[in-house]
């Protein structure tokens, strides 16, 4: 499992998500409440959106309260969407190239969950990447092939049906080759413009996910774990849901994968 | 906090101690029990004897439990007489040079504890290193400070002496300059013959020290935390000891370092 | 390109190859003078066979020559057969997974050279991963992808024939579907009793491989470069060689995958 | 020695500087030309300024060429006012603490130089940094300790005088008990608004220092060497030099530092 929160709204420093809230992320990464594992320290990432396209990336492999650079750079940089990641590792190495976000062009993308068995069925998962999007295979783990598959069946085009799509395919998988649990995510990922996630299981198990809107801010967070203990007004979304956040506006749809009408 | 463990008999891999017990020090890196910090992942290290008189020497900054360059190398390297730490940081920065154990020439240290308000009297506590030890000084940490300044009092002569008044000096600067608690010192060290640990607080709150010979192994460990928990037949060492392992021998004395009588 | 070493004979500390010589392998990480690149500072790598069957591997991403641990532990850990590899990038990233020497079980493997336009036919590579061997699929190398691949045409009952099976599969596709020069490999290899080394290219370009027997330590070296400037006695290994090391004795026989034999 | 730039001007992308130029600073990581030293790949780091008086400041122990989080970094954050530095470590380890540039409060610096036998008296030159900066002492460098003797000779009053009377002490020290060549500066540093550089060694041999406005950019590049192999027009500051830049202004004037008036 891991921890993850995003942002959407007015610029703000990062650090005003990652580490300045008394539950940050950052808090969250050696002391996390609502999932198993409340240690996630293997790796963490972040991705920015600024004046360019493409977000910035910067990802490495110590614990996430370590680092220096991160600690600077949440210090200098302002977004007014982004994302960061705290990771708990389920079996592959700790290496920056298994540490979300993901990014291929102008799209990002970070995961909280797991696809039982996954290391049994890793390269049928990636078979599932399309050609053209295999050079950005870069990793081993389950969360970048989903994301890769993602952006093959049209995350551009139909963001929730793509995702749909690729969730099932990986759950066909996991029902096929795998093992129980078979699938839990829950995603945050974006093009630059809107912010997505979804929360979704087989069982019924999915990690959480909150949001909440700050008018002082002028923006919304979107995390794993409420930022402040005492704020009780965040939102929880309910598991098998796809969400679109856009300036102030939120759409919360159903999300159900269809693993059955898919080939595994 | 940091937690340790220490090896003294026939040679065995070095995972026998680390890595394979129930509650070996890696699970302790994320999972201590005995401590403040049940989080000890800000590096770690290890120093082993073999057929030179220096030892070797291992360090990084990224948690125990996810480096496969300490799981190969304890599955590979055989000794009889090493160390092991794994570190959660009261300040100093996640580096190389500031991961325990430190070397000197054959002599090794690590260290688990505090002195109190340290960061405000560093500087003092640099002053105590001797000339010609200085350049050893490689990282900022008051444990690499405490193991030159011991080695200046003549930790080759007589270990516990030297070790009781470079303890008594830097609690003499905590009790001037710094917070209480003034000291908690639970270290071992070792110059490649004899291994040596000492256990002590100016409260009553010393870092916890334990030791268990078998029979199996014909090799005594000593560490911060029982190795298995569901052995009976670890030994405690009180607070305010001195312990000299060489061979199946331990010797206990008291360790009583008086802060009154060395100038601050 | 990249440069590498190996010895097999009477244990000897792993130094006195990787360092201590006046042009080791740690003075060719910064100036190599027998390729394109004098400087293979991206990342390097040790494999070592002690007791065990399985090798000891450390690898890291720093230059070989500013790491501290692989100082201490070269200087520390004897062995009568070691690996060791400093990497010069074609193209991806400077990674622990993508470092030489790669294991697997008791085999370990390390390789100088290209394919030509590897990055377009990855995925392709990959395919000739046997199923049972993908889960040791680490990183993202066109030399690991070899390794594994040779090791499905049964490196363990021929290694001639099976890497020269294997060399030939990458050939074709870098004939069908790469760019020229479409192979050079310098190879070395083993299973922890016999050293393998190969030197081959589809142009007339293959890296340098040389070797030398040592009356003084009682074993072998076998190199990209000699390991001193001013030992006229190094033997070259021709081009199109397979070679088999095993003692004092050396057997050199012809290479010669043959690409147009293997489905590309 | 090392290889650094900086930028003062309209914002830009860092890496307009730092790597897409034909000669970029990346590029002289491994291929800098005037300088004993080729490869500069002892950890680089950046100092930017952006909205806050405080500056970025990103540093990481790879060569510069390899790091994929500095190519994102400097690819998305723009800055008006930043330096950038690749290391060849003259004996310091390779860590993040000893890498360039360092920063306290609103000031960031970089060198690129040498004083003679440091390592002999690092510890004095530790002495001449003052109690209430000393916190700011995190590495070992010769150049971390310059700047912080800076800061305490009055950095924000005078910039040039309390330079001058750092270098001063740092070159009594080297006469007295160092080792020829003396002292070798050639450095930069900012508070964010000015950009200052000073050029200046006991013998001839001041490492290069260039500028350059470009009307294109509306900034100036200051620099250890030309960016562009073709571009005729990059001043070179001469040695016993002091520049202050500020927005178009250029102001020159001699940097005489007077080893014989300080105490050593």
């Amino acid at each position: 499992m891991c921890r993850w929160a995003a942002y959407l709204g007015e610029p703000i420093y990062l650090e005003d998500i990652i580490s300045r809230p008394g539950h940050s992320l950052v808090r969250q990464s050696h002391g996390a409440m609502r999932c198993h594992t409340p240690v996630n320290a293997d790796g963490f990432g972040i991705a920015w959106y600024g004046d360019r396209a493409e977000p910035g990336l910067y990802r490495d492999v110590m614990p996430a309260w370590s680092d220096p650079n991160l600690r600077s750079l949440t210090a200098t940089v302002r977004s007014h969407l982004f994302m960061a990641h705290v990771r708990a590792s389920t079996g592959t190495a700790t290496s920056r190239n298994n540490c979300h976000p993901f990014a291929v062009g102008r799209w990002s993308f970070m995961h909280n969950g797991q696809f039982g068995g996954y290391d049994g069925w890793r390269r049928s998962a990636e078979v599932l990447i399309r050609d053209d999007l295999y050079p950005h295979r870069k990793g081993a783990t389950d969360s970048e092939a989903l994301f890769l598959c993602a952006l093959g069946e049209g995350l551009a085009e139909d963001p929730c049906a793509a995702l749909a799509r690729a969730t099932a395919r990986f759950e066909a998988l996991a029902r096929s080759r795998g093992a129980a649990p078979h699938v839990r995510v829950t995603c945050a990922f974006s093009d630059g413009e809107r912010l997505y996630a979804a929360r979704y299981a087989s069982d019924d198990q999915a990690p959480t996910l909150y949001h909440r809107w700050s008018d002082t801010r002028g923006g919304r967070a979107v995390v794993s774990e409420p930022l402040e203990l005492d704020e009780a007004d965040w939102l929880e979304i309910p598991q098998g849901s796809f969400c679109v956040f856009e300036g102030e506006r939120v759409s919360v749809t159903p999300f159900a994968p269809q693993p059955d009408r898919v080939a595994a």
